[in-house]
């Protein structure tokens, strides 16, 4: 049966492959009684199935990327814990005795008198963990049965792409399927800014969220279209369906392909303005994408990863060869690193708080200063990088000029102690600060006279204008980079900065979306910096564009309160 | 022995009086063994003060005031769920019983073993109950020792004023001393934003926190001076040192009753022009203390107290009445109430939800529109109620134009329903906004235009602005009004509302402090809405000002960026 499912498209372009449905173990497990001489082998069983699940959570914890939120961690730390209590390590292995049932059927009984004890209790936050031993009795349920984990789906069937069908995407889920070469992902839930949309995005990878029921009516191995442009799944289509859909497939693949020769093109707007067009990049492995992609420089080296999934901090000397290792390898273009914004949504092992509203604490260049050993290594190993290549500083949500003298007076002394002890630096690093807190916007000029360039952060000066945590789904629809006041502060700084002679990029997510590509140029920017896979498709809207077609239109668009309003001039502008 | 320390002052004022030790259970407990008599009426005194613990943890949960933070809530229910665990309600029987021990011992020992336990857990969460495990156990100790629990202090001696020493005051202290009358408060822990602060600040009790070992070293019945404005406490001290503060106080004390005598003074500048002196008020009951303080009106009415402690949500009748009852009392002067602010820090009894950043989630008008239903429930109470007098509706937290759009035309609505119905309302009612999103502020012209009064929420505004959580310890240091992007927007919004003819307030804690007050007057505010304790400061300091002396300087801060310069400035400007 063909039918069509609609949903919001939240990476564009076709694919057209396989389902393949994630896997959730059935709990609806047969039950049948095993002769007293079978039990042992049961028991055996049974604890053989607890230990595939553990070594499957160690395995899981020990392989987080840098990327994976810290919250993720210690998630997998509940479930360690829930899985080694005795209520579902012993208590089913007594009624496996007891009742000589097969060791399902032990597990299930168990599972529901926990349950029904969970759904008792008062506490919401208690009762919210019965979620957590649901999934942790999918787990051994599923070794027990012989099923694959979840996590690793079958490959594929001779060579066909696959599409993978699932509920929803959790950002373990999305780590671990990352791995895996899927051509498409469709969810039931989810929205623009869930996880799943992110990691899609940045993978290039055509996606679909809220499609509400697509789980239920789409079967393993069902030909699908997806066009994640549209939002449109076509299931099991008919030929002349399909070959449309393969035509458009090619066109999409065909600009695609168009987009790669763009890589040594100058970015250069009609009127014969150059662009910058830079990186952001999380690891140093993210160089070769950057390169790839006609990188012009990494706007945005993203420290973190350094940090993340240890018990001890990185030593001066290992920060220094990463940091190296990415600079050599730019041979000669800028490569700008941002000390490290913990504290937010990711936070060093055991340092792990729980703050009310965490991205209103202790992150970023508060948390360095408030850890001065921890900062001043981070940039002796910076500073003794620049000596390989052209290395620019940026320092993570100032919001206060007495946090900037704090920085600069710890830079300083840093750049004395390394010359005391004749260690080599570039004594000309540039520093930067991320204009990311509206405090910061406001009062620009005092940072400008300070800092040699500036790098919006559009992500948080949003969130923080705004009011609105993007990640928080019961608010995230009001999250908007088209608000009046988000263009008017984006606007203002670049203005600002462009008058005062001071570099400023744009690297938050509007700089990677085409469809602010001419909006952006019109305020005055020259400098972007996006995810790798981004760059191209900027390029070319570059490309494509006269400064002096759009800077009435631009300007028109700062004075205009209604979002409908705004849509139909971006629409023009687009034009 | 006569010594002197030094803490931080957080409220104003005097106060001499005996050191009263807020009392914490020692945890050192007497080892005796019992005859096997005995042992059954040592079970059973174990148990009646389990009994007795668990009647005052319920106790507490039912008379926990309105304006208790919602978290309070719950942290009462896992202090009950642990109580009624048998780890503490079953397992001391047993040792009692198999050891032959006192309680106290038996309770003690079983609190060890769960300490070492829940020490060995990698979970931060798991282990941070390990504290509420010693909470609880202190709890029943008490019940078992006999000592009165700590929330009800022994009644002071003979009419002597007592001044409460503490380590720390959690929100649930603050709330049950706070119906005890001290004459001052003092702790180790605590900082300018601390609940003992805030609380104290209301009350008008003389307070300092971050005293450090002040518990250790003050013996209970020690005569203490606390002098709140200098941060200084003075335990047994000698002739000489207590008749000086003894003058000291009686100055302030002749202070209090000058600022008295100004309550039927109308507040008016040296050069004449008119100030509008309102009142922020959370309960019915408060317009007593606004009245004796001589509020022009309710500036702000929080209507929160209607929905929070409770299983269903409140009546439209229910609501009118204790609207209709302020606007009665109120005898014409307006009454500015502001639709549900819920979300942020207090939650619907059974909607607590664990978003990650509470404040930039789905809150006040936000939640509102949400829930339309008990949102036009609400309007149309207040509609009903403004029949009765001057009501204004005042919608929290709008950041975007569609908000405002959309909870105009649910007041539109609700309007034209009572109208239908032929119920009183007047059609006239004023609706303003309240401006603490960043967003709001800079974007205000388009909401000028359609509302007929602006009121500025600083204490939300700075935190948005700043990205800075007041209440997180970690970062309220960097909390800070007079922040020059802070300066900025509150002059900006003025300003702009004054060139509009549009009224605008601010009513928040800045609003109150008589060290801003010539600032504002100076950026030309004209309406303060504050707690009803700091109206008469307020107005003391309204009389005392020409605007022709002030203008150049408040104009010359708004240039400033160095914070010392600021102060400098703002202390030649309070001169």
């Amino acid at each position: 049966m063909s039918f069509t499912l609609h949903g919001t498209g939240v990476s564009q372009g076709i694919a057209i492959g396989r389902a393949h449905l994630a896997s959730h173990a059935s709990l609806e497990v047969a039950h049948y009684t095993i002769p007293e001489s079978r039990v042992a082998d049961e028991v055996a069983r049974f604890k053989a199935a607890v230990k595939a699940a553990r070594s499957e959570l160690i395995a899981q914890r020990k392989n987080l990327p840098p990327s994976a939120p810290a919250e993720l961690e210690a998630f997998l730390n509940v479930h360690l814990m829930i899985l080694d209590d005795e209520i579902l390590s012993r208590a089913p292995v007594q009624r496996i005795r007891s009742q000589r049932c097969n060791a399902e059927w032990a597990l299930r009984t168990q599972m529901d008198a926990l349950i029904a004890q969970f759904d008792e209790m008062e506490n919401e936050y208690l009762r919210e963990r019965r979620n957590d031993v649901v999934q942790v009795v999918e787990r051994i349920m599923k070794a027990l049965l012989g099923q694959p984990p979840a996590a690793v789906p079958a490959p594929p069937t001779a060579g066909e792409p696959m599409i993978l069908v699932a509920r929803d995407l959790s950002p373990a889920d999305v780590m671990i399927y990352k791995q895996h070469q899927f051509s498409a992902f469709i969810t039931d839930l989810g929205g623009a800014t869930s996880h799943t949309a992110i990691v899609a995005r940045s993978l290039g990878i055509p996606s679909i969220v809220a499609l509400h029921h697509a789980r239920q009516l789409i079967r393993e191995n069902d030909l699908l279209i997806v066009d994640g442009t549209a939002g449109v799944v076509v299931v099991n289509p008919d030929k002349s369906i399909l070959a449309e859909y393969e035509l458009r497939r090619h066109q999409w693949e065909l600009e695609r392909q168009k987009l790669k020769r763009l890589k040594s093109a100058r970015a250069v707007t009609l009127d014969g303005v150059p662009v910058e067009l830079q990186a952001n990049i999380e690891l140093p492995e993210d160089v070769e994408q950057a390169k790839e992609n006609g990188a012009t420089g990494i706007g945005l080296f993203r420290s973190e990863f350094l940090f993340l999934n240890r018990d001890e901090l990185p030593s001066e000397d290992e920060q220094f060869e990463a940091y190296r290792q990415v600079v050599r390898q730019m041979k000669g273009l800028p490569v700008t690193i941002r000390t490290l914004d913990l504290g937010a949504d990711k936070h060093l092992n055991g340092a792990q708080r729980f703050s009310t509203n965490p991205a209103l604490g202790l992150r970023a260049i508060r948390l360095c200063l408030a850890e001065p050993q921890m900062f001043r290594t981070q940039l002796r190993a910076i500073l003794r990088a620049s000596h390989y290549g052209r290395v620019r500083i940026l320092l993570p949500m100032l919001s206060s000029l007495s946090e900037l003298t704090q920085a600069m007076h710890m830079i300083e002394q840093a750049k004395r102690e390394l010359a005391d002890e004749r260690v080599k630096f570039d004594p000309n690093v540039q520093v930067g600060g991320m204009i990311e807190v509206p405090a910061a916007a406001l009062m620009l000029e005092a940072f400008l006279r300070r800092l040699h360039f500036l790098s919006i952060g559009t992500n948080d000066l949003i969130q923080y204008t705004l009011a609105i945590d993007r990640t928080d789904d019961t608010v995230a629809h009001l999250y908007d980079p088209l608000h009046p006041a988000v263009l008017y502060l984006v606007a203002r700084v670049i203005r600002t900065a462009n008058r005062a002679g001071v570099p400023v990029a744009v690297c938050g997510e509007m700089a990677g979306d085409v469809a602010l590509t001419r909006l952006l140029l019109g305020f005055g920017l020259r400098e972007f910096s996006m995810h790798p896979s981004n760059i191209l498709a900027v390029k070319q809207q570059v490309l494509r564009t006269a400064l002096s077609d759009i800077a009435g239109l631009t300007q028109k668009m700062l004075k205009v309160e209604s979002h409908e309003k705004l849509l139909a001039l971006l629409e023009r502008l687009n034009a």
